[in-house]
Order: structure tokens, then sequence, then C-alpha cells
């Protein structure tokens, strides 16, 4: 078994001002060539610890993993930890250097020391590409471990493990066991729930698929993980099993890159051509953003309401005055003519209109923080719901918006079930006298 | 200094299923007695890896926290680690078993087998309550260091470390030097760029205050760290100072919570009883949840605009056919007739139009993708700007949200200065014959 260990560096780290999410990318990606991570170690930005680590670690590891301390600040100190421990210089190097000099460029910043910090590294070093962020990354050997040293951004080490990292490791090691993974996005079902459904539905599922669960909200992932030859052969067997057992509940396979709501979303209607609008009260803006942040969107969405006031319900969409007074701001009337105001003001073919109340405040004993109405639907067919979701704002915020998207992409594909949180959500406000 | 350490075990650690949020927890915990974690590793569920590490440790370290492994499956390895390291043998401890016998008769549980075995601890170890839950918590001391044993679960975590092992900590350590933090917000100024400010017009910055820097979009945090009684007699000459070199590039002052952009709109707004509102063609909903996220922002904004195609920013906001034909809709002309319909429209004081090319696609010659134009400020006195953001488009997105939220700020707080963003990122679109 090859011995993979992570060393995480950062104040910020131990502070606990930040949680690690790195460490978890960087396994969930080795899990893909079938590797683990046996080992992992976090200090905090200190030469003498770095050290330390790097040399007991490199002496056990196959492969080390340094995530951090490539930044152009005095805290970042891997670079030259690296050298001491390897018993080289620190030097200015080319390609790192070149790297600097065009990234710099494109973007109009200027090159000063502490970026050109980035380009002092240990002589001999090879450089690994990082193609999203400034600070390149870059591997050296030591005690027959070949020590990566990568960027703690994100989005950053992503990139650089996927298209540098995992590739020096598959050829280095050619042999690995090639697990195959496939992974489907699911809305409107937990990950306990599934769990059980899988053990009560599918008792004979094969022990030569894992399956896992990942959960990101709004959108929750399952990953099926081949094992073997003949775990490949029957998979697809399962994956259908899987998705009569999810019904419409499961949203779509995700292949290369991740997809958001957003993305299925505007799939949906350039198929149709169709174009989709939004009226928000408590959502704010969300259900606008989460369409528009997909690139393209110009295609499937021309324009939104954010209408968080009575006032503006009624003269920026024409909800009427005496619907707001007699039902109130969070009624099935005033979303149904939030919806249909907004349809035909953009001329949109499809709609979400939402009103409830996110708290924390602004409760009553007949409408609870966490009440919410949705109209959702075409001019020709609109459907309403009310709904109980007793959640921090954050969090109830998303997860309308979530459910939003969902229904309207529902329609879209014509689907013919109810889903389980119109069903579990469902709440209706009483009268209080 | 006291050497605290921490060691995670798990095999959902080391898979990446699960991000470890435990040890920043206790990270944030141990701060507060001006205690900081030297060093954490994390094993996953494998006897002999337990063993060594647990040994390794507590040779150096004055303070183990094992954070896992408590819990009734045969996954849980932490007592029989510890026995084995501290050459005891497992015995079931009567606290441990009377707690477990409480626990199960309250819930109505049966006292199984596996349950049974959380009473099974290395003999003469110490009991450290568990008030939420089953799996006793225990220490013993090793090596001049004391190891204490917490179970997985966050919850049961955090209630054991404030009740239980804090107050053992200080007492055993009763001169504690309590560390004292103060962190800002910035906005407008890199990292590299901050560092280098600091280095060249504050040379002389002392020892024993430390700078650190966290970057998380769109503010930086700046954080100063007073590590002696000296150094907090100072500390405010030198925040005076830092304040002096940032000017308005520093937003606020974190205290307890952390607070975004709109948290810090919705206080000056307040002040003043004014609302905001927007019209965003490529923010395409962000400024608006930006704002509404915060609780209580209806007091402070009515309503938004979200006009993406030409035509809506025609109907809905009144921006002139003429003016999109002569000028296109990303120009000065009609940001500058979006801020004005979005006021008249909600009788907002304040607004930030946007209109520009998020990418990737969309670009000309004369208007490369990143070209943005901004109108901002009240009827009384609109401001334009163009910039040049040339950034991924969720980064675009971002990017022009905070830099719109911040120029509001600086109106509101009727700031003289021209913030930096504003001469490095300005661009003038030229007409390409």
């Amino acid at each position: 078994m090859i011995n993979i260990q992570l060393l995480l560096t950062g104040n910020e780290l131990m502070s606990g001002d930040i949680v690690d999410s790195n460490s978890a990318m960087i396994a969930q990606e080795l899990v893909l060539l079938g590797l683990s991570v046996r080992r992992k170690v976090a200090v905090s930005d200190d030469f003498d610890d770095l050290v330390d680590e790097i040399s007991q670690m490199s002496k056990k590891a196959d492969i080390l993993i340094v995530n951090g301390g490539l930044g152009p600040t005095v805290d970042d100190l891997t670079a030259q930890a690296l050298a001491k421990v390897s018993n080289t210089e620190i030097k200015e190097h080319p390609v790192a250097l070149a790297h600097l000099k065009a990234w710099c460029e494109k973007r109009n910043y200027p090159l000063n020391g502490p970026n050109l910090k980035q380009a002092m590294l240990p002589e001999g070093c090879t450089i690994v590409t990082n193609s999203t962020g400034s600070a390149p990354g870059f591997m050296l050997s030591l005690n027959d471990c070949d020590i990566y040293c990568t960027p703690g951004v994100p989005r950053e080490l992503a990139t650089m493990l996927k298209d540098e990292i995992l590739p020096r490791i598959e050829n280095k090691f050619p042999n690995l066991s090639h697990h195959h993974v496939s992974r489907f996005h699911v809305f409107g079902i937990g990950e306990s729930t599934l769990q059980k459904l899988v053990d009560e539905e599918l008792p004979d599922w094969p022990e030569d698929i894992d399956l896992g669960f990942r959960a990101s909200m709004p959108l929750l992932e399952i990953k099926l993980t081949t094992k073997s030859q003949h775990a490949q052969a029957i998979k697809q067997e399962w994956i259908d099993k899987i998705h009569h057992l999810l019904g419409d509940h499961l949203v779509g396979e995700i292949n290369n890159k991740d997809r958001s709501f957003g993305d299925y979303l505007q799939e949906l209607l350039l198929e149709r051509k169709e174009k989709v609008t939004f009226a928000e009260s408590c959502t704010g803006g969300i259900l606008a953003s989460s369409v528009t942040k997909v690139a393209g969107s110009s295609k499937v969405f021309d324009g939104s309401f954010v209408t968080y006031s009575n006032e503006m319900k009624h003269q920026l969409i024409g909800v009427r005055e005496y619907t707001l007074v007699q039902h109130g701001a969070v009624s099935e009337q005033t979303v149904t003519e939030m919806a249909n105001g907004a349809l035909r003001k953009t001329h949109a073919n499809w709609v979400v209109a939402v009103s409830g109340i996110a708290g924390p405040s602004g409760g009553t004993e007949e409408k609870p923080v966490g009440t919410v109405w949705l109209a959702w639907g075409s001019s020709a067919a609109l459907k309403t719901c009310c709904l109980l979701i007793p959640a921090a704002r954050h969090h109830f915020q998303h997860y309308v918006t979530a459910i939003g998207l969902d229904l309207i992409r529902r329609e879209l594909i014509e689907s013919a079930e109810t889903p389980k949180y119109l069903i579990e959500r469902s709440f209706t406000p009483k009268k209080v006298q």
C-alpha cells in the first residue's frame, strides 16, 4: 500500500479561524485512484516545526502533500523549510518567475517584492503548474518520498490536484487498482433517509460497489465506487435500481465538472428555448443569482424582481393592496399575484414567486418563522404551496431557493411525482382567534 | 509555552467523507485561555497507528486531546490504545458504568453489549463527564502529559470542553499568559500589497505583536495578536497606525461575530434611517442578496431590480431605447439611467446600478470581458466609473458586488478618499473603428 501523508500548514488552521476542507478534498480525489491518506499532520507557520515534520514524514511516506504556505507574505515558509530539509539553496526559479510575470501582466498587477518571493524556491525542484493562481506549486524528492507543495486556496489546489499531481502519481505507480466512480445529484431526500431506503429496498446491495454520500447544500451527492471488474459489469443495473428508488429526486449525473441547480435549469430551459423569471421576497435575490451565476444565462433569463416591502409588491408587480391587507404578504393570494405580475412584466414562460418569514423575527402565532408560500409554473398553470422550514435565516433562504428551482425543474421534465418535501414540509397556517 | 497537541481519529476523517470541524472548535476554545494548538495529527481507526501516535505525542506535549474512537463499535479503539501505551489493563470502570446505566435508563434504551464496551477503560484513568452523550470521556497522565480522550460527536465534545476540560487546564496552569487578539476587515487592498505597505511604512513593527492575514472574499481579515503585557499596552497605538495607513480601506472591527459587507451597510443605513436599492445586470441578484441575507434587512431595503436584457432595462426601470441603441447596455449613460430609474421606482435614498460583461463570452474589442460600468450614490449626486476586472465569472460577479457595496459604504461614511480599486482598475473603453 502506498503510504500517502498530508502536511497542512497555516496559523489560521491552528487557531480555529478556518476549518480545513482541503484535506477532505485531497482524500476524495485520491480515492478515485484507489488510494487513501494514511496520516495527516497540521502545524502553524513555524519554521522549525515545518522542518521537523517534513523531515520526519518524508522518511515514512511515499508521497507527501504539503498544503499551504506558498503565498507572498512572511508567514509563508514552505519553500524555505523544504530547502532546509533537503539541504539546498533558495533560488529564483525561472519557470516560476515566468509564471508570476504572466500572471501579473494578465491582471495588470504590479509584480512587486512580496509576489516575487513566490518564485524563490529550493534549487532543483520541479514546478507544478498552478493554472488558477499566482503561487507556483513545486515538487522534489527526498528520502524516496515525492513531496508536492501546493497552495492553500481551495480552488487552486483542486485544479492542481486534478491536472498535475494525480497524473504524476498515476504515472509513478502504474499498477494502481483503478476504482471507477459514478456520481449523481439528489435533491429532497436526506442522507440518513437515503441510506435507510437503500438498506430496506435494496438489501442485496453488492459488496464490491461502495455507496457513499456527500452532503453539499442544496444538492446531495451520491457516489457509487466499483471495486472489481465484476462490479464494473453490474454497475449500470444498480444505478438503474437507485434511479428507480429515487425517482425524480435524482436530479442528474455529475460528470467532469460539478453542476449547480442553475446549470440543470439552464440546460432544460435551453432545450425548450424558454425563459424563467422570479418574484422574490424572503429569498431576496438568491433565486435570480442562482440562475445568473451560470455562463450563458441571458438565453434563459431576462430579468426579475426583488419585492421585499408590500409597497414594492404592489407597485412593481401589481399585487393588489386589498390582497396585501386582507391576506397579508405571506399568503397564497399574494404569491399568486406576484407570480402573475412577474410573468406579465417579463413575458417569461416560467416563474417562481416566494414570500415567507426568514426570521429570526417577524413570526406570528398563525405564521411562525419558517412559514413560506411559493407559487410556481406558467401563466397557464400556476401551482402554490405553503411550507414550514424552521431553520436559521441563511439555511432557510437557500433551502427555499433550492425548492423553487427544483419545482421548476420538475415542471420542465414534466414529472408526475409529488416531491417528498411538499408532503413532509407542508403547512397550513391557521387563523388564531 | 504550553505544548498542546490534538490527535483526531476516524476512517471518515481520512476518506474525506467528513470535514473535521472539531479541531477548529477546540482551538477556538483554547484561544480564550490564551492557549494555542501546536500540532494536530489525524489517523484512521488503526490500532498500531494510534498506539504509535499517542506514544510519540505524549513525549512532547503537555496536553494531548484525543478526539474520536470512544463509541460502541469495533472501530472505536481509543481506550485499548491508551491501555497499551500506558501499559495498563482494560477494566470496567464503575463511574463509567453508572453513567451508561443512567443514560440508557433515561432513554429507555437497552444497556447491551456494544454500549457496555464504553465502560471498559484503562485502569486508573479519571472519568471526564459527558453530560450530553453516552460515551464517557477519560483522562490519564503519561510522560508528564495529560491525555484527554473525548467523543467525536461535536455537541458532546463542545460541552465536555467547556464544562470539564478547560477548567482542569486552567487549574493546572494558573499563570496562563492571556493573548489578546484584535481583528479588522479590509477591502480593496490585497494581502501582498498590505504586507508590503506595512513593511515599508511601519518598519519598526513591534516583535511582540503578531500581524496576521486571512484572505476571505471579499473582505480581507487582519489580525493583531499581542503576546506580552508590553504589547497589550502599546496595541492601540499600532492599531491607530494601521488605520492611518489603510484609511477607509479599513472597513471595521470584527468583534465576537463575523460580519459581512451586508452587516456593515445595514448598520450605517440604520443610523441614518435610510434605504438602498439596486439595478443589477451582470451581478444578477447578488447585490440584493448581500443585503437581504442579513436579519432585519427590511428596515433598509424595500426592493430592487435584476434587469438582464435590454428590454427589461427599458421596461422596468425606464432606460431609454435610444440610450441602449446609441451607447449600448454596458455604458455610462445606461447605468446612470438604470440608477435613476431604480431610485424613482423604489424611493430609496441610495442606489447601485451595474452593467458589465461577466463572460466568458460577450466581450468585444472595445469592451472586453471584465468591463463593467457602475453608477452609485443618491439622486442628488450620482457618480459613475468604468472598471476592467478580467476574472472568472464567479469572481467577477462577487468582486463587482463587493465594490458596489463598498462605494455605498464610502458615501455613507462621507469618505473623501479615492479607493485604490477605482484608480488601479479604471478602464476607458475606446471606440474601435
